[in-house]
């Protein structure tokens, strides 16, 4: 099984992840979580380049082509090895962001994001993609409750980028059936509990 | 006025770029040479990740996205900045080479390669693009007497691979108007008269 996690920055997708993580190893599964950009040495240097504030100057272009590089790589040396291994593999991000970022935030065509996407991942599409949903209000409450580490460079972009990146991650989830929605402002637990629900369907499905 | 030169490794390009180079200059121009992958802060830290050869699991998706993203780089920050400002931009590659050794040489989708070239480059297209084409066996030749330097992560690349390029840039510059093909095998100077001959009909119809 493959799984995304989505949502805007500081949704408490990291959370989820590791309790999810849990939730598979409980039932003696392999699991595998990802981390993006990166996951491979090729992808962790193309994660240097894209977080370093040095590259301020990175056009809109080069940061998709880079996202889709360093994704192309993982896909291919990483994920689907372990989903051929039968390993369930997690992922924190993937296309739906480059999607939602860079095509709802800053406004590039989204055929042509999409086309990259399909190019960088191929056949290898999330079975279910979980998608936690803040306000950006609630975003901004978490992200100052949290002053002990420096915030990179897509975290320092604009507020009204993210409310357009939130927009994106919703119309997306409205088209794409393999999202599900969330609202990330419910318990830790209550969340956990609705992905297992969720992953519950997949499984049934899957067997 | 913006010219690309493009051919196999050892074609000769480096030479004829230099030789133009200083023709524009006795014609008073300012002339900016331009080295693919490369050129820019983040396009040369996209470059060392792909000529590293520790990155020899580096998929050929992932590959084609670098040289797009480095490319993309290099034409928002540098070469049409400089077009703009009135200089004559000459560069040792550009988008033919990905469709002809990632295209042609490696089988990627034609289609898909000239998707991503168009998304790295936008409107920003060569005005003159300079083929240089020699056989692959005078390839080899030149590639020996050149014992001292190491052959880089591409270069290493087997033969066969290279038929397929070369066919590549042949057939591109039967469909593409703006390639000039031209003999490699020819005496030095007498390939850059040729590029001359044909700089002279674009000054002409830019005129």
């Amino acid at each position: 099984m493959f799984i995304s996690f989505e949502g805007i920055d500081f949704s408490g997708k990291t959370t989820q992840v590791k309790l999810l993580e849990h939730y598979f190893i409980g039932k003696g599964k392999k699991v595998k979580l990802i981390r993006e950009p990166g996951g491979t040495l090729i992808s962790e240097k193309v994660r240097s380049i894209l977080l370093d504030k040095e590259n301020h100057q990175m056009s809109i272009e080069t940061e998709i082509l880079l996202f889709s590089a360093a994704r192309s790589q993982l896909v291919r040396e990483v994920i689907l090895p372990y989903i051929q291994d039968g390993t369930v593999v997690i992922t924190d991000r993937f296309f739906d962001s480059t999607t939602a970022y860079q095509g709802y935030g800053r406004g590039v065509s989204l055929d042509a994001v999409q086309q990259i996407n399909k190019f960088a991942v191929g056949e290898c599409i999330p079975d279910i993609t979980v998608f936690i949903d803040i306000p950006i209000e609630e975003m901004e409450k978490r992200k100052y409750g949290k002053n002990s580490r420096a915030l990179d460079r897509m975290e320092l972009a604009s507020l009204d980028f993210f409310h357009k990146v939130r927009e994106g991650f919703l119309s997306l989830s409205k088209t794409e059936n393999r999202i599900k929605l969330i609202n990330g402002i419910l318990p830790v637990e209550e969340i956990h509990e609705i992905i297992i629900e969720e992953i519950k369907k997949i499984e049934n499905r899957q067997q």
